[in-house]
């Protein structure tokens, strides 16, 4: 990069706030996709002004900017333009305020959600979205994908849980979107917005958050069923009942007979299985699964387990701990995707998925959590062998088109990216990519806040 | 209006779609605020075609354009410009859909809301934004209002509880935005900027609809404060365990009076009064009730009653029930704002009111729904004194902004509309405002689709 440039951007930043060294760049080109690319300079703001004179900056040379998190995500998302700028919000990492009585957390973007949860415990509270990731991805991060987890089935995802974002524009302009408070009725809610806008349209310099309290206890049970069909009328029994489960997840049956011949588990063969979670007062716990337990009973419902112990609690956990592993050993290449359908499609889809699997040839996976009708399906196959590699590739084609014939949505939690750009122009309408263009085009006008993601060419 | 425009729009949508006399045009020129404007044209579409026809002629002619539920806003964001068209969606009221399995229902903007809740009951489903005008509002107007209700500090108001919409851009346009599942992470989100934005952006002709499962039995019991500080500690406590009342609403000290001494409730002395409620299963509910009790209890609580019987409950609610009569009796003139402050600043927001009613020699009543620090103050005056009358509206801006100042909003559920339009500069920095002006261009660029509302000149 011309040295003027990099002149001018240590002047309006300071010269600690940027990297161009090779050697220090490299490790923001690239996150958990197949995607990588060498930015040119990296930027590591530790202030708000320092991201509007970035942007600004950015801006004037036509130089595109792309924010990063903890480059955790699975899509691309954050691979920037190769000799672009990354902005990288990991020294914006201070949890601004808790307050408890008003249930919310004001917050830096860079802040690990992990930390922050250590942070909110001590108050008995919690900030819903519960990515896997939690220890290493930050706040940004999650508000930029829309990240969730397990425990959105009954908490929500984060576009549920942030009350108001103050970020920076592609012009340099900051904004301040949202309230702090839990109901708001005033004016045009943008906030919602940038959930989920992969840092395309503005950079989250602070968030408020909608915290939960924290419940006291949880405890899991394990139903296992005769076919697909049977689990989802359980779900569907199961979501129609107001004790809401915390956590409702499945595995097929090719997962299923994985995580027992391949993972070793400890468990009868079926041919579907459902985790079901419930939480609250522990004196009450025991009396809720119950409950539980007698909505998933019901036709082809095969065995039910209620663990008495934690040790028994831990045991029923072998099947999904054994699920990943047993995955990896299987193939060298794996296609993850997060597809969402609506919960009584499940059984279509994944019937479809097993006919996918034979036609293709390939093992293909499905788990994930079933009380949002979101699946994680796996394609796995050999990343040596270039036949199996475009077969795979095909079959995300297919399942993609199959999810949206069903009323679904391409992804859940993980996102666009890169990785899905290409199949947005068959989940929306024309007039509909038009207008998100139209929004692109408001916050961003010169198309400098991480370009070629999200929407289609 | 000109025979000409007439005839267009009747060759468009149909002779039976459009009515212009002087008496049938009256009932859509006012709604439950005090402002009013007759309208030329009134539109009553049954398709979604005619209200794309609608906005393509309307904006061919620069015509201005207010959509309309049942007119039931408090705002005057239904009343149309004097002489501009209206568009009612009161013969759009099929329930198209309902999916108990994936807790969604699909409707047309006119559906009452009501009707919706009766729809649903056999299901044992709700879909939870409760407006008091339930019996006789739309969902269309709720969603473009973002109506709440008391048991939105649980299950949310209209923005949480809505996952798509079809609607028609001010060019005409049909877009879809969301998804009809309850996780989506695909694309920019654009159905919640059109949940609040007051029929702006966009005539909302479809909706999908997040549901919960009903609570299958509700109770609540009464306590009694000291003083407003008290009251809202214990709501502190209340809003920190996992326990989240279904309602908890409060009154403040003159509320309290006005409902004994004006309205004979048999309620004894105090600062401030909460009603909490729970739901869930009846054969809980007392236990839950106690545990309510207890986090209620505290410093300065004087008295807590909880009911035995459906009789001592509807005892209970005899003060809230007093209080609406009570009020009437005591002035010609009311001005009802919405705000909304964090739950913690209630008492500081309290304590501002009385201090302004002892200023202004006005009473001023506060009470509404605490757990979301969504207060009802109520500046009562008497209409035929011009001077009474100024102050009110005087009280009214020192009240926004001590709310603001607080960190707080102008409204929770009732909207902007004509109303407070003044006051969004105060609310919004130069820079916010102007994105939102960016937003109302983008999606009508003409200016047709309800203008002078919500944003100020
Ligand atoms: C092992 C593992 C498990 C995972 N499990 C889950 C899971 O269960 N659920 C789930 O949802 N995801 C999961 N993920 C994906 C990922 O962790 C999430 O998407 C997470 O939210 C990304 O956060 P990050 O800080 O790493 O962001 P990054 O990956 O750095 O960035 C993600 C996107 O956010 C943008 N961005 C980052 N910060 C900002 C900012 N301040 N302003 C604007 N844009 C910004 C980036 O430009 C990019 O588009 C998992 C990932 C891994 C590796
Ligand atoms: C007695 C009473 C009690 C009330 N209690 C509450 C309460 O507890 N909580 C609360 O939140 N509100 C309350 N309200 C206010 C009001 O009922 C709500 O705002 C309601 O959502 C308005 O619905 P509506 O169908 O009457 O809409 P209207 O008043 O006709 O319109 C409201 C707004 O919505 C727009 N609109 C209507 N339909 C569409 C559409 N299809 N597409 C785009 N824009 C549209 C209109 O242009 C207007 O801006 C109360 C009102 C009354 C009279």
């Amino acid at each position: 990069m011309d040295r003027r440039l990099i002149a001018a951007f240590e002047r309006a930043l300071g010269a600690e706030a940027v990297l161009t060294g090779i050697d220090d760049c490299l490790a923001y080109g690239y996150d958990n996709s197949s995607y990588r690319a060498n930015p040119a300079m990296v930027l590591l703001p530790t202030r708000i002004e320092q991201v509007q004179a970035a942007v600004r900056l950015a801006r004037e040379y036509k130089l595109p900017l792309t924010a990063r998190g903890r480059g955790t995500n699975t899509t691309g998302a954050s691979v920037p333009v190769e000799r672009g700028i990354v902005i990288g919000f990991e020294r914006m990492d201070a949890i601004l305020d808790i307050a408890p009585g008003d249930r919310t957390a004001r917050v830096q973007p860079g802040v690990l959600n992990g930390d922050l949860q250590a942070a909110l415990a001590p108050h008995g509270l919690f900030w819903p979205p519960d990515p896997t990731s939690a220890p290493f991805c930050s706040i940004g991060g999650n508000i930029a994908c829309n990240a969730g987890g397990p425990r959105a089935v009954k908490y929500g995802a984060t576009r549920d849980n942030v009350l108001a974002l103050k970020a920076v524009t592609g012009t340099g302009e900051l904004v301040e979107f949202g309230a702090r408070t839990s109901k708001n009725a005033a004016g045009f809610d943008l906030s919602r917005l940038l959930i989920g806008s992969e840092g395309g349209l503005a950079l989250v310099v602070e968030a408020t958050l909608k915290l939960s309290p924290k419940p006291a206890a949880r405890a899991m049970l394990r139903a296992l069923y005769r076919d697909m069909e049977s689990a989802a009328e359980a779900v569907a029994r199961l979501m129609a009942q107001p004790d809401t489960p915390s956590m409702l997840e499945f595995m097929d049956a090719t997962a299923l007979r994985l995580a027992r011949e391949v993972g070793g588990a400890d468990i009868p063969d079926a041919g579907a299985l459902l985790m079901i979670e419930g939480d609250g007062d522990p004196a009450q716990l025991p009396e809720l699964l119950r409950r539980l337990a007698g909505f998933a009973q019901g036709d082809g419902c095969l065995d039910i387990t209620i663990p008495g112990s934690e040790a028994e609690q831990a045991q029923l956990m072998a099947a999904r701990k054994a699920l990943s592993p047993a995955l990896r050993s299987l193939a060298s290449g794996k296609i993850n995707e997060d597809v969402v359908v609506p919960v009584s499609k499940v059984p279509a889809l994944v019937r479809f998925v097993e006919a996918l699997a034979c036609e293709s040839g390939l093992t293909i996976v499905s788990f994930g959590h079933i009380g949002n009708g979101n699946v994680h399906v796996n394609v796995m196959y050999d990343k040596a062998d270039a036949g199996q590699t475009a077969t795979a590739e095909a079959c995300a084609g297919k399942l993609f088109a199959e999810v949206l014939r069903l009323g679904g949505t391409l992804s859940g939690e993980h996102g666009i990216g890169l990785a899905k750009r290409p199949f947005m122009a068959q989940a929306f309408t024309p007039e509909t990519l038009t207008m998100m263009r139209g929004i692109k085009q408001l916050f961003d006008p010169d198309g400098i806040l991480n370009p070629c993601k999200t929407l289609p060419e």
